[in-house]
């Protein structure tokens, strides 16, 4: 069985851990979103790719980010020295912001590094990030624009955001991904933010028609219980960008894409209004609160 | 008192050490070899200024580089990845590299930055790379031309050398350098490798005869004692450059820049060849084996 999952970072990634877990015997591919990748200390890192990275390969830092019990003494050195110290990239992490940097640089394309870096790292399922040319998320708001990271890291996600754009929409999509969304017997939306995790994937060349097109075959699932995030800045998102502050909100967003949408049990009495809006409500404890109820959320995105 | 001090790494950042415990009260400058400076994991990396730095801020590792007790995760995830791993950069030390790289893309000239590095890491000497400007030792072997560091380190120092040049020489000055030299009551040429530490110094434009025009007041310290090097590969390249692999080899090459020569106790009986040379032979104890060591061998160097 093949399964595609769009994915930002930790939701996304956890969402992958049930999936595989779900379903071991699958042919899994994670189409992972670059939009909120930076360069930082000279280096290019990619924080959504990474996380996922990190996530399947089992050495994820307990934030859901970077590497379990890394040290930070470059950092640490970087602010003695009065560098920028915002962003926080742990010591065995900079060795991968290192490589894939130098790789870049000498011309080899992000996905075929990302490729060889989960494979060293031992990943099974194949991560692609959506494009390997330049695709960032600009937020646009009340103080001006400011790049993805240094409106979610280093104003924290305080200045009200009007618009979002993509720099580099359009980018062709990298090798294999518009492949994995067309012939998968199953596409999953993970449970990240549609404005800036799932926005920039589909802002590559393609990739929304691919899913358009294949509607039936696409799941989402709600990030959103109750009114509120499970994770990052999605509610004063829906708010400040006029949508409804609610899985409505969300399912009525991702509509053309999604055939079914899964909600959680908390918004049970939702569901008629998803269904109003053409998509098929399923209603589950959506909560990934440890590996039975990740790989349960999967399971039934996977039936259903 | 005003003492300006030529220095490579290891031995002259020790002996710089020794010289501001023998003369606390001293204004000391320590101009440093940059030849050996190399572009690493995508930075700039100065090894022996930074020893240097690291040395007189109270952080050398114990093998006389890097920062004492640093960790090595970076560099842990570069060789899984199989990135270049041959030249070991601990964490702590990888923010200085970043911060320097990043001040030099903003066009902040090195010595400004080591300035402003050595100031807010307690240094109380002022250290002054060389040159601004890029000038690179190249050591021209059997097996081709080398980059100094691939010759060192990579390589182990095992390509026989035939000559050496420096891509960049005639470099002008880094701001202070001429005049640390013009104004000092002495001039030390650290314990160091006249080759590679010392000739990529004298390759700046004005300091040779910066040196020369004050040849009374320099003091050199001989790297070698009973034709053996302290550190490193100068009993090779002595050999392999043609010349004696003897203290009195090493006064000769600096015979045209030195008034006195400070040699080892083991290599009194040549001193009347060092005198023969035109230079002011005085013996001593040359070996820093601890820091009562240095300081009375800088004493020696001051007070001769």
């Amino acid at each position: 069985m093949r399964i595609t999952i769009l994915s930002g970072g930790v939701g996304g990634a956890r969402f992958t851990l049930g999936v595989l877990a779900a379903l071991p015997d699958a042919e899994v591919t994670v189409i992972a979103n670059v939009g909120d990748d930076l360069e930082h200390w000279g280096l290019h890192v990619s924080p959504d790719v990474d996380t996922v990275l990190y996530t399947l390969a089992g050495r994820v830092g307990a934030a859901g980010w970077g590497v379990r019990d890394d040290s930070r003494h470059a950092l640490a050195t970087v602010r003695e020295l009065g560098g920028a110290d915002w962003f926080i990239l742990g010591d065995h992490d900079l060795g991968l912001h290192v490589v894939r940097t130098q790789r870049l640089a000498a011309s080899e394309p992000l996905s075929a590094i990302v490729a060889d870096v989960a494979a060293r790292m031992g990943v099974g399922a194949r991560i692609l990030p959506a494009t390997d040319a330049r695709l960032r998320t600009v937020m646009m708001t009340d103080e001006g624009e400011l790049a993805f990271q240094d409106w979610l890291v280093r104003r924290r996600a305080e200045p009200v955001v009007r618009s979002i754009r993509f720099d580099g929409a359009g980018a062709p999509a990298a090798p294999g991904v518009l492949e994995a969304i067309a012939t998968a017997d199953r596409v999953l939306l993970a449970p990240s933010n549609p404005f800036i995790s799932l926005d920039p994937i589909l802002a590559v060349a393609g990739v929304r028609e691919a899913l358009e097109s294949r509607r039936a075959t696409v799941v989402a699932v709600s990030p959103i219980i109750a009114g509120r995030a499970v994770k990052g800045p999605l509610g004063e998102l829906l708010d400040w960008l006029g949508h409804e502050r609610s899985t409505v909100g969300v399912a009525r967003y991702l509509a053309p894409l999604v055939g079914t949408f899964v909600l959680d049990a908390a918004d049970r009495a939702r569901a008629a209004d998803v269904r109003a809006l053409g998509l098929r409500p399923v209603v589950t404890d959506t909560l990934m609160a440890d590996a039975a109820a990740r790989t349960a959320l999967a399971h039934v995105a996977l039936t259903t």
